[in-house]
């Protein structure tokens, strides 16, 4: 049985490039998570590109307009293929009721296989102790406006360290840092495309500093540096900057066994709130 | 009298785009330094872009193939113009003795109005405290062997904290972390171009692990936060994940005032040393 995840980023071959189709319930605000649209891009990268690339390691992308429910394509471009690395770039795309194609996202990646990378550890961050996840806070908890705002929530089992969680009660604990678990309610296991769902899947960081507004992202790159093993997610997300009406937002995915398997960062413009 | 730095980004018309001529000064190893080259394209695309949009407030480049001394080109596609920002990519090429056409860095960047940033601050990361700049380790302490390889670090006053130069003496401190004072000594004060200098003008962060071979970068990111004051620059390097065969790299870089005005991350692969 395919999971929702993967029903919803499923593509049908389109010319030189891909298709889909969006619904309504990975909607964050009006418009569809930007962590599911990279996955998206990836996914048709990969579909691109192929063995002996099968995972993205870099992929940066440019967010140009909101993409809500419906058709989209994605339009890939391999700029280089070497022995250990392949290079492209990917634009998604919709088509208005007028008949008019809006570019909604532009990515640049590199892919190579993060089944191949040595098991030498040098130094690595390690994942942040919290409680349990039946000790955190569901997002059955999260205030009833906010969860019609945000379909996104009901696809995702996040829970949030009850330290960080204080906007929740309209207590932000103004230290910009979340932490969360996470996983896909239906049993779907983590891979390199849930990743960059995860890494984008938390509420925005300035909810910590009690800003609730809508925080649009500017550019986001995730660096993929392992396969994640089966079951939760660890995820962090912190900001460090927030000043001069921006700032960046750093993200950390750790798997089951403490591998640190993804790290993100954001540049967002900072809610007006 | 136009600076050493200004000379060697200098961009002519060259049909749609820019074209210049690089130098034997600012190469690292074989190539040349990663910060300069984004300059270049970085200025390409600001004579390209125009007001009201002159800077880049976030600029994603992916390295293809080493660039080396001699002509290249700038090749800029201004992806959409908004009322805040502007979004365009850009490619620089070189062309080979063969006439064959080759393709070194494919950039994506989003361009706005540092000038018109809020003064507002919420949180910032301060500088790292460190010596004054003449209780630094110079360029010139280096081992000879070193400076040879390396034309770049004539190009840059470059003071590193005494108390993370131990790989010059051979005995690396291994805490994957680097913090510098940086001027141009020509006197040419810094501006968002000669940051983008700056995010990459330390050593790789891998030789304070004793791994002192090339660690190539595969992308790099780059987030300008303000436009500097006159004076010394202070740079911050650092590695927390040094595994599986890459490593990110997170550059800061302060003005004179104490004021975050870059940030930086890099995925390079580590060197075999």
């Amino acid at each position: 049985m395919t999971s929702e995840f993967d029903r919803e980023i499923s593509l049908r071959p389109d010319g030189a490039g891909w298709a889909g189709t969006f619904g309504d319930g990975w909607r964050i605000g009006g418009g569809i998570n930007g962590g599911l649209l990279l996955a998206a891009v990836a996914l048709g990268l990969r579909k691109t590109i192929g063995d002996p690339h099968p995972d993205p390691l870099a992929i940066s992308a440019t967010y140009l307009s909101p993409t809500g429910p419906g058709t989209f394509v994605v339009r890939p471009d391999v700029v280089r293929r070497g022995r250990v690395t392949a290079t492209a770039q990917a634009s998604l795309l919709q088509v208005l009721d007028t008949g008019a194609e809006v570019e909604r996202i532009r990515a640049l990646a590199t892919y190579g296989d993060l089944g191949s990378v040595s098991t030498d550890v040098r130094v690595m961050s390690r994942p942040p102790g919290m409680p349990p996840p039946e000790k955190c806070v569901t997002v059955a908890d999260a205030p009833a406006d906010f969860l019609e705002h945000s379909s996104l929530l009901q696809r995702l089992d996040l829970r949030l360290d009850p330290a960080c969680a204080g906007w929740v009660l309209g207590q932000p604990a103004g230290r910009g840092e979340f932490r969360a678990w996470l996983r896909l309610p239906d049993g779907r296991e983590p891979d390199p495309l849930t990743l960059l769902l995860a890494i984008d899947a938390l509420p925005p960081v300035t909810f910590d500093f009690g800003l609730y507004g809508w925080a649009p992202t500017v550019a986001l790159t995730a660096y993929l540096r392992g396969r994640p093993a089966p079951g939760w997610l660890r995820v962090r997300t912190v900001s460090r900057n927030l000043f001069g009406g921006s700032l960046e937002e750093d993200g950390e995915v750790w798997d089951s066994t403490g591998r640190l398997v993804a790290q993100s960062r954001q540049l967002a413009f900072s809610p007006r709130g």
